[in-house]
């Protein structure tokens, strides 16, 4: 454990999949923590850890030197930030202030005019890696913002993440982020068409993959999601809901900016479909249900 | 050279791209070989390899123990096949034909019916690997129809594939085909609209590339098209027009089995849109275009 | 009964919803009349009206002065023409060829060219107005081809129809049909996304149909086809699988002409699912069935 | 002039195509009206009728027991509803307010839960009808709300339409105009697929207009749009931007109900286009211009 790493105080809100395990790495490299989650039960860990657990968004603002958010979608970050008790209007001058969730350019937009206002240096900061890399501390961070305010942080992040990419002023980070889950929720969803297809036609999925792997469609992500989509195991990774949610935060974006994205629009409609039919909490993979009729 | 290899009398209809460089590779394997091309003057280079240049399709198949095709589309074969000095009516029973095209599952079970009649053995048996895998004999063959008949031909096959993979009955080849391009076709248009994005967002595609890498989204296709993507280079390794070609033929099959699949749906409007726009032949990776308002 | 008309001699090859009261029309006019259809049984009504069974197209064929054809689809119109016992080789230099069918503008071009070499004038004449239309004589025709042929036939045309459009040359009758059913499929999918989406919202479909029809939105299509759609009428009027198919010879076309049609191949996709999922032939107003999940 | 028309003093906010001259009918009906605009200058005409310009939205909702608002979309009502100068805190106690904007239900519930706190009765009652039905004064208008409300309202609704759908509880009335919207635009999309078709294949527009008006795909709409389509006079009527904005309202609702708008997904990247390329404010009829490639 770094003693210097622990004279900065950090706050972290939002203790879900991802949100837990980043804390426990902050805890692990000796930082004070300060913490909040809308089920309080979920800190039970980080408390036994060594972290504090608050009563509002705001006593762990009050209480850092560094607020990290980590939360579900755009209304619950603005819940934490601007609702009863909420985070942003109890930021010190000074203070840093990273977002981590996945939400639009636009709200990053307000976040930041908000935090300049009140002299709070803000980093929006999506990542990528699942639970897994959030527990091994080897996320991808996509940040957008000041190069000097990242560089006062980078040790925070360095227990988090293993790869930091700068990629711009504050929105840049949640863009790339959203473009990316386009191209992972199209990818899915174009080995998903396919299976429908060569299942309706007698064959089996596993014979598809069999040869995608042999050639240059060959990717990561399909390595690890065609085979529980062929088993129909759809234990959330990545939420359905999520992933559905990210899609339409894109194309928001898309439609601001006069750029059309036909194929994304057509996917997320389908992964609408599962969704509302879905009994149940589903991976994204579970878009392979639409094409089993 | 085997010499047990040449005694097997060969045929070869289409001197593309891909048909040109199979060619070849026969002849080096010793193999006399027949071939056939619209446009004469692409046979130069294997008539000095020693092979004999028919007049029509009807005379390579007369002089063949083993017909192979490779064309552009299923009109295209049907015209070869069927058409004035046509190569089908002309196949000795006993012999066998191999098509390499891309043509549909219902074009398939055509030949292969008539080839019944004719007691000629027939393989569906599409490739994949592009222009560089047929020159340096390393395709992969997705092939449906008899097993006896592939062990027969596979010496044959050997000289210019590296994987076969025998997939079911006629018309497992061409379904396994068409789902995998659909595949492909996506995934190049995934990227395409992710780049369209984050560019009116006035950020590189670049960047996306740089950070898509180090992610689950990776894949060979990608580290392929997308850098050519991003500068504009589309000479065509796999012509837009093709591939646009196949996800039709990949709609028309899904249409008729009645499985909707609206994602390749959509895709295909977009190839279908920079093709109606393009002034040459490029390749599918200029899909991108469309992004570019 | 005008005698002048009864002088030509007319044959008629499809006997189905349509073909059977055009043919009733021809015989109430005088006309001599020669049918054929793949079940015969469905000339059971011609034959007592005074019509001659023949036993194939051919038979048809060499029996007329004016040959009309009205089919299901282009297969079914190809294999009439074409196939053992096919009607277009033994029609007589100077006779006249009407098709009645939807079909491709490209095998109406195949069709066009084989006529000429036989000295044979052909019209392609789609129609619309349903079964309804074609009992009470009042359809209406699109017409493709010569305007003195179509001159000719006109007093013939004149006892199956009411208002006659003459749109060009051969494929421009049925260029104009592929476009209205495109239309009309996607004005009967509009309003089904937005019975779907109100009834989700837990209004009623009811409540949308009476303020559409106070709007500019009202037309004579939903006039019709909502009520049915509200209560779950679907016997087909129009099936849903000719629609289906129609929309798919509009995107052939649109593909092949290289112009983009994303809203049309969208909703080919939710007709296509629901013909997959239907257990019996519907009414294409049964694409609500979509948004019921 | 009804005198007891005249104990009811309104206010309105949002003076554009369709306030401005709904201002005027109540103005001619005799209500005292106080007014409140962006642009100041636009209130000019109802001044010299006799209104009373107010400082800010606050200064409207002090003065009025009816409260109308008509803006452009929801983040302009949000504005003038809580932004500085707010106008719903400032609404007394028993007061009446009305909304006639297009926005989301989800916006629609907000307003209502803060209306109920300060005793204040809400009606979401968007529009149809054009800015030639708002002067005219024969506007639709669909209701959501308490009924007792709008029976005690219906005096002044009078004056601006002609016909009212009272269609449930608050919200009702946005999602039958937002589910009506997108039949609109996917009707006016439909027929500029077909126009594109038929254009490229060397026909005239015109030529299936005709044919549409003949059958049963015929419309109010497409009566009005489509000669402006065709002669590209897209002068706004109802703005392309409004339009698409009204089309993502609708989706956002399908995607929160979990109900898949493939059809309208698809129509809105188009008007998206569109509007992406468009160098000034156009109808949404100008979605045709896509298919002019």
């Amino acid at each position: 454990v770094s003693t210097g790493a622990s004279t900065k105080r950090i706050g972290l809100i939002g203790l879900g999949l991802m949100g837990l395990p980043m804390g426990m790495n902050l805890r692990k490299a000796g930082y004070p923590l300060t913490v909040w989650n809308r089920t309080a039960s979920r800190a039970k860990d980080l408390v036994e850890a060594g972290a504090i657990l608050a009563k509002s968004p705001q006593e762990v603002a009050e209480t850092s030197d560094v607020l990290l958010t980590m939360v579900s979608d755009p209304p619950a970050l603005e819940s934490v930030l601007w609702g009863e008790g909420g985070a942003l209007p109890a930021l010190k001058a000074g203070s840093v202030y990273i977002d981590s969730s996945t939400i639009s350019p636009a709200l990053v937009q307000k976040i930041a005019k908000a935090c300049q206002k009140g002299g709070i240096r803000f980093l929006d900061a999506p990542v990528t890696g699942g639970d897994w890399g959030a527990r091994e501390g080897n996320l991808v961070f996509m940040i957008g913002g000041d190069a000097e305010t990242l560089k006062e942080v980078q040790p925070i992040l360095d227990v988090m993440g293993k790869r930091f990419f700068h990629l711009g002023p504050n929105g840049a980070g949640q863009t790339i982020k959203l473009a990316m889950n386009a191209i992972l929720a199209l990818e899915v969803g174009a080995v998903a068409e396919a299976i429908g297809l060569v299942t309706k036609a007698g064959l089996q999925g596993e014979q598809l993959l069999e040869v995608l792997q042999s050639s240059m469609g060959r990717s990561g992500l399909l390595d690890l999601k065609t085979p529980l989509m062929l088993k129909g195991d759809f234990k959330p990774s990545f939420p359905l809901r999520l992933m559905h949610k990210d899609l339409g935060l894109a194309l928001d974006l898309a439609n601001q900016l006069g750029v059309a994205l036909p194929t994304t629009a057509a996917v997320r409609e389908v992964y609408n479909h599962v969704k509302g039919e879905a009994k149940e909490d589903v991976d994204y993979s579970a878009v392979v249900r639409f094409y089993k009729n």
